[in-house]
């Protein structure tokens, strides 16, 4: 069955694999809520699936269930009084230890067509996954679509890609035949079997529960482990959804579905005993440097494989552009309220201003013109509500309050709070301007997650660049921009980027934006600064999550 | 230059890449020390040059000097009063540093053809490096040319081909065109720049001081790393033989030669304060547990790609070739005086004895037939120097006095002291074999590095393979081995390594020995259980080594 799926998603397969070698534009998943594509009740039904769930206990047929548990509050202010079951984690461990013997014998094609026949089902509930997304995580919905639904399945397929290509280089058997001079050469059989290290554990975050899980979720899986998902307390339904999805796909193909649960835990405690567990291998982990930290110190029984804090930032020192520039910047600054780990946070503007094919802007023109541009994209409530979203925590509300209060660098432009009339009681808020000098390295060179940044003065370009690397290299970003009309200018920032390992975007001024990274071509991450430690995908990402075990005997 | 040097390495390069996708037999460097291969006169040419280190300081040019050291001891009993630069550990990491950029520059083709031609200079100096392996770690002579020299090179040539793998999986440039609809594609330009991870420290061990060292050393080097070799303090020479060489080759093409450089270390704070450095990315070691964890526990700012301890063990169940098996056995305990880290040390018998072609063998005859045919093997003085060798260390020696005593465990064969009358002051002695229970696991339950092996009397095969399964878990093990000829329990045996994750090898009876692991054929260690995090060589040994910057504008 499983070798059937492979067959069946071969072109799916082949696409990823020439797409992550080439690194040109490709998706196996339409990112449009179309219904030519998605089918024409496909909107209608998945709302209708989504509603189904709230106010309900999500049954996922677990072992080791010892009750019910719930508490995700929606940025959008719907109830949703969804429960599910919360589960022993040492049952789950075992259970999970238990399925890997099966999932191992099923080879590396066997695995692979699981994997790409769970995507593909994940694919069909992309309204469905997007509500919940939306819902839980306060994203707009034409993000929660693209980004919970196609593009997370993107990711994962693109993890599948790099573990199919690494495993499928290692040959099943072999004959080595050395060769002894006038004396008969030794002969030996050699078969090699690709072994999961364990139970992979993938901790989700609370804003993109879907696109940060699945690659870690499907590196794990494709390269033949166990894994057990502990989502985000107020992210659970689109990992519940996700998981339910798997567990019945491989019950369809004989493989035993704990190799696939959702570990809910109400206490802290219960997650740092799971993830420290000597059984457990490797862990994902998308969320805030304290908790990262924690995972690196203590959890060394596994690989860990972090996404954690950094501070984004942009060095404008000339354009050709102007008004283009600031509407690109508007945009990344405003999309889901900058609650994404790749909005820019600091934007390093010359003391003397920059030159514009508009003439000269001085550095008080700049923060006044990027404030109208932020302020003018979000003038028209419709398009303001469809970018921002709502605000998804209680802390990130606090951060733009204070931010607000110019405690951090003299505002440029407030937040403002926004009504949503379809959900009177969404946290919405607009962008926050902060403007501030280099030296005030205290406001600006920490991440503040959300809709908060500031136009940081600096000297010169080559300043501006020199302190963009010197953020990069001790605190991490996952992205970087240039703005200028000189090529030495973008060289100097290529070096720097190089040796802070940043990705590096250059002039964005049409409909690209600093923030996106598109699967099988955009690196998200490094895995070469404090931001993260490990790049969607690549081959490290994969290679250290299973062993070849080797036999050999004479023939 | 250096892409010249990879077009007249081309076919070495093109056949490791396939002996690693293969993994049939294959060599790019002769194992016989023949005159055919490495001229009529490299034999004394290399002994000459290796005698013309003793009593010398070995110049290398280092930055940073600060005096001398040297202190080797060989095992041989001759004087080697070789003395080398101190260098500032500091000092050589902003110089590695400083180095890597032209070597990242270099890029993949370039750099890989400097290694290529690295490893062919250092396979002409095969005789003078392993005169210098012989004499630093008292291995006979055919064993420390062909580990110390040829299979070292193939190991090293082994990581190169993988590095040039994956780094050339990564384009450099791709033009990423998405299709807008009715509106024009987005189109960008996107480049990869692949950038080494940072300074990579090799930690060498006193056994093996090249086969250990290459793997990291050209793993490290190849994907852009600079290196500092920190060799273990009995076997400088052959580590400062190959940096030197190195760094005579990088000159030579153009690369700044700082980025391979030797730190010997008269303390070991010092060592631990080069592995610690903020700025040292990855560390290789090999060598005890002690240090291992260690490093794990301390050097968290690096990858550590360690191989520690184990206790590498052997189920007899039944045989159809009992003498030869007997003879295979013989040899593996007796070579270079079980020093090896693949070296047997629990051979697990049944109590009830096993089944042969010469009749059924109680547990006391197979200790007894052991002990003869290690005995026999033996008797022979020339053939007994050869294979012993000498013994590296006191505390090696310390160890084969105290197995001796009977404390450990009824003494089977004990341990003799051999003239070697080339080498008067050579450390000679014979394997000690034990006898003891299952229950006895504090004796033969810890790594006992030397010629001291147990026969350990287990209740049945189903226990013994039960035993080797939680051996190799708990305490972690390189090799394993079989004997039977029943199909289901090679069956039984295969599973438990699979699940412990260690390599096994079959009804060794032949000229293959399963302490003996084969450069592009054979997985050395898993990095599955405690006995090795990595292993040489594969994807994962390479992949995380190095990362991709990438930069991306409209066109």
């Amino acid at each position: 069955m499983p070798q059937q799926l492979l067959n069946k998603h071969r072109a799916t397969l082949d696409g990823a694999l020439e797409a992550i070698r080439t690194r040109g534009y490709w998706s196996a998943y339409n990112e449009m809520p179309s219904p030519k594509t998605y089918g024409e009740t496909a909107a209608d039904d998945g709302k209708a699936a989504f509603a189904a769930h709230l106010g309900q206990a999500f049954e996922l047929d677990q072992p080791g269930s010892t009750g019910w548990h719930g508490g995700e509050r929606s940025p959008y202010g719907i109830a949703l009084n969804v429960s599910y079951p919360v589960c022993d984690p040492e049952v789950l461990i075992a259970a999970g230890r238990k399925a890997m013997d099966g999932w191992q014998k099923a080879g590396v094609d066997g695995r692979t067509g699981v994997c790409l026949e769970i995507l593909d089902r994940l694919n069909k509930q992309s309204f469905e996954i997007a509500h919940a997304v939306m819902m839980t995580t306060g994203q707009g919905w034409m993000m929660a679509f693209q980004a919970g639904a196609p593009h997370a399945q993107d990711r994962g397929l693109e993890a599948v890609a790099y573990a199919y290509r690494e495993q499928s280089f290692v040959p099943t058997e072999t004959v080595w035949d050395k060769p002894q001079g006038k004396n008969p050469p030794l002969v030996m059989k050699k078969h090699f079997e690709i072994v999961g290290q364990g139970v992979g554990v993938v901790v989700g975050c609370g804003t993109f529960p879907t696109w940060n899980t699945y690659p870690g979720l499907f590196a794990a899986l494709a390269t033949g482990n166990a894994v057990i998902v502990k989502p985000h307390s107020n992210a659970i339904l689109p990992a519940a959804i996700t998981v339910r999805t798997i567990r019945a796909v491989l019950a369809e193909n004989g493989i035993d579905p704990n190799l696939v649960t959702l570990c809910v835990a109400s206490e802290r405690s219960a997650t740092q005993k799971l993830v420290t567990h000597p059984a457990v291998k490797s862990v994902d982990f998308t969320g805030g440097n304290a908790f990262g930290q924690w995972l690196v110190d203590n959890a060394r029984q596994a690989r860990v494989y972090a996404e954690l804090a950094g501070v984004n930032n942009i060095v404008i020192d000339s354009t050709d552009a102007y008004k283009a520039m600031l509407r690109n910047l508007a945009f990344t600054l405003s999309l889901y309220s900058g609650q994404m780990c790749t909005t820019s946070q600091a934007i390093f503007v010359p003391a003397a201003g920059i030159d514009t094919e508009d003439g000269h802007k001085s550095y008080d023109e700049v923060c006044a013109d990027l404030a109208k541009a932020v302020a003018g994209f979000l003038s028209k409530p419709e398009v303001a509500l469809a970018v921002l979203g709502a605000v998804q925590s209680a802390d990130t509300l606090q951060r733009i309050k204070d931010a607000d209060s110019g405690a951090l660098g003299h505002v440029v432009l407030a937040s403002c709070k926004l009504d949503n009339p379809e959900f009177p009681a969404a946290e919405v808020r607009t962008p926050v301007l902060l403007a501030c000098d280099a030296a005030d390295e205290a406001a600006y060179m920490e991440e503040r997650f959300g809709p908060i940044s500031f136009i940081v003065k600096v000297a010169d370009t080559p300043a501006a660049i020199a302190l963009s690397e010197r953020i990069v290299s001790t605190h991490g970003a996952l992205t970087a921009g240039i703005y200028s009309t000189r090529p030495e200018i973008i060289d100097a920032m290529t070096a720097a980027t190089m040796r802070a390992k940043v990705a590096l975007s250059i002039n964005l001024t049409g409909g690209v934006f600093v923030n996106q990274s598109a699967a099988y071509s955009d690196y998200h991450g490094t895995g070469g600064n404090p931001a993260a430690n490990a790049s969607y995908a690549d081959a490290a990402f994969v290679a250290n999550r299973f062993v070849v075990v080797q036999r050999r005997y004479h023939i």
